[in-house]
């Protein structure tokens, strides 16, 4: 069994768990940068592992095209390649391959797409991204599902449903019939979809349990429905998903997101935001949301965070950080990145703690409320 | 006494030396990487020390416009505006202004500029320049000098090192009347001009020897003379160099000029190449120079460069860097960079080990004509 639910919260729907892997032990509620071509952008794995990260994700689209399952499989795998030794997730190309929209042409049996690199035509079925994230060697693989758009028709969204089911069922057989390349195990999550449409979020997820995979993600949210949308869809489904099975709430989200959805039972999460936001002058802090570029830094010697103590970015000030991008120094990218991992690492190990003393509830509205406000919801 | 001569090499002109500045001592022969605007491009203070850097070089001209004095002073210096708490040395402004060429005016007393991010206009004197790197709080400043291009004609060079000398005078009049801001003391480098012409070279380190400065530059080098013209005009100038004070050549250069620059007497070096080429993929060696994006490293899982040993970019593989690089990922640039630095900073130690042990001549022969050939010197 690699996941162990330690602790449900009271007063919320929040969990506390293990999953184990085959690089460690990561314990849950969980945040995982995401590291789509081979690096967390800008940063070492050793920035990673200092920031506390515990988990990673990396695109199987991505790693497909480049650097190749070859060069992949000629170091052994993602691991060794990009020299990080902890658990790694990796998503199946599904949501890349499906946002290149004009690029793509569904069958049955796959999806055909062109690459957006240098428009060579390839093909994903259920069982090459299997294969795919076999020569990837990731810890945690997803299974080909479709991501319909946003919004899409009741009738759309139940025929695409039938279409996911019947591709998780192909990728299950497929990854039980092989074995990974490296001399590990992996692990296999299903991804429920249905969009905003409850009966059908629950035909999904009940036919995918009926399949049985390791984990299980919610797959199709933050895909431009509102958050008051995401969150009605999270109270309705999350229930029905196993209680003894991690529940992966994928491509999000803000602060205030990851809180509310760890309320409702959600366990492990993954998002550009912290990366892509700090190379943008965004910082995520304990106090809210910084941006640096303000000229009311100009002469502020603080640390760039001093909630989260005795990180490396902490040894600067807003003032330095604030000349690094006014100065389109590549050193802006990496340490405004480095905060905003430390943050969202430093936001799921403070949830965990409040889950085990039962203060989860408090805490995480309060924090919400003072420094991440939400409008509608 | 700033400079202690330890030893010279009986077979080349080598010497061996300890600088010592208010942030700790410099063995010479050193490299001091180039951080134009307040950080070393990619890396942090504690990559810098890793790199087994000393030494470090600020661009007063750029920190003049930005951050700008009133945000260095807010800081206490550039020390503790970077993080970095080793010796820096300072430039004067005067080789980014004077390749500014058409926003330049010349005056007796200074000369005037526009700033190349927002078209103000500005003025250098000698004075103000020793006062904006007492606001920057450089252990090393540098005067201001006139750099003629190249080619100038004798008359012209004749004229401007006369100028260049007046303008040292005031230099050093302004430096001895004032004192630092941050309660350290700062040291002063003259920088002898005159082009290609052995005679006004001679001529003006005499003229600044009899003003009296703590060490020497050589400057006007490296600015599209041949490298036979480069290493002619040190042949004959370094000589002329006092024997007991630190002598600085701009600007230079490659593994190889670095080594014929040891092997005439020359203690200190600065350059863009190991940082700008590393962001361009060209990574400098132990067995020569590699161009990281060419196919042939596509499964390489040599590390980056075994004979540097235990560095931190050697624990990638030549495959996953040159992944980084055809990716467009920012840590290619770090990684490149790292290595780079590595690199220049082994280059000087290993030439102070063999100058300490007297097989200098030999080594750095045999290295540059193994590993970085030159080609009509």
């Amino acid at each position: 069994m690699s996941f162990q639910l330690l602790k449900t919260d009271t007063e919320t729907n929040a969990r506390l768990g293990v999953l184990t892997t085959a690089h460690g032990e990561v314990t849950t509620p969980i945040f995982m940068p995401v590291g789509t071509q081979g690096t967390v952008k800008t940063l070492t794995p050793q920035n990673l592992h200092n920031a506390g990260a515990e988990i990673i994700l990396g695109n199987t689209y991505h790693l497909y095209l480049r650097p190749s399952r070859e060069v992949l499989e000629n170091a052994g795998g993602l691991h060794p390649f990009m020299q990080w030794d902890k658990p790694i997730l990796t998503d199946s190309g599904g949501f890349q391959v499906f946002s290149l929209k004009e690029l793509t042409k569904m069958y049955s049996y796959g999806v055909e797409f062109r690459s957006h690199i240098d428009g060579s035509k390839h093909l994903f079925t259920p069982e090459s991204v299997v294969d795919i994230q076999r020569s990837i060697g990731s810890d945690i693989m997803m299974v080909l599902d479709e991501c319909p758009p946003n919004p899409s028709s009741y009738e759309y969204v139940k025929k695409s449903i039938a279409l996911t089911t019947s591709w998780a069922k192909i990728s299950r057989e497929h990854f039980l019939s092989t074995t990974g390349y490296y001399g590990f195990e992996q692990l296999q999550f299903g991804i429920g979809q249905g969009s905003i449409y409850p009966s059908l979020r629950k035909e999904s997820i009940k036919q995918l349990c009926e399949i049985g995979f390791d984990g299980y993600a919610i797959g199709g949210l933050a895909v431009g429905e509102t958050t008051a949308e995401m969150y009605d869809i999270l109270n309705v489904v999350v229930p029905e998903y196993p209680q003894d099975k991690p529940r992966y709430l994928m491509g999000v989200g803000t602060p205030a997101n990851i809180l509310r959805a760890i309320q409702k039972g959600v366990d492990m999460f993954d998002c550009v935001m912290p990366t892509r936001n700090a190379r943008n002058g965004t910082l995520f802090t304990t106090t809210g949301k910084v941006n640096i570029r303000n000229v009311k830094y100009r002469l502020n010697l603080d640390p760039i965070d001093p909630g989260l103590g005795n990180t490396y970015a902490n040894n600067f000030s807003l003032s330095y950080l604030r000349h690094l991008f006014i100065s389109g120094e590549t050193l802006a990218l990496h340490l405004a990145t480095l905060q905003n991992i430390s943050f969202y690492m430093w936001l799921v190990r403070t949830a965990k703690e409040k889950i085990r003393n039962g203060t989860f509830r408090q805490w995480s509205n309060n924090f919400i409320e003072t420094y991440y406000p939400e409008k509608n919801v």
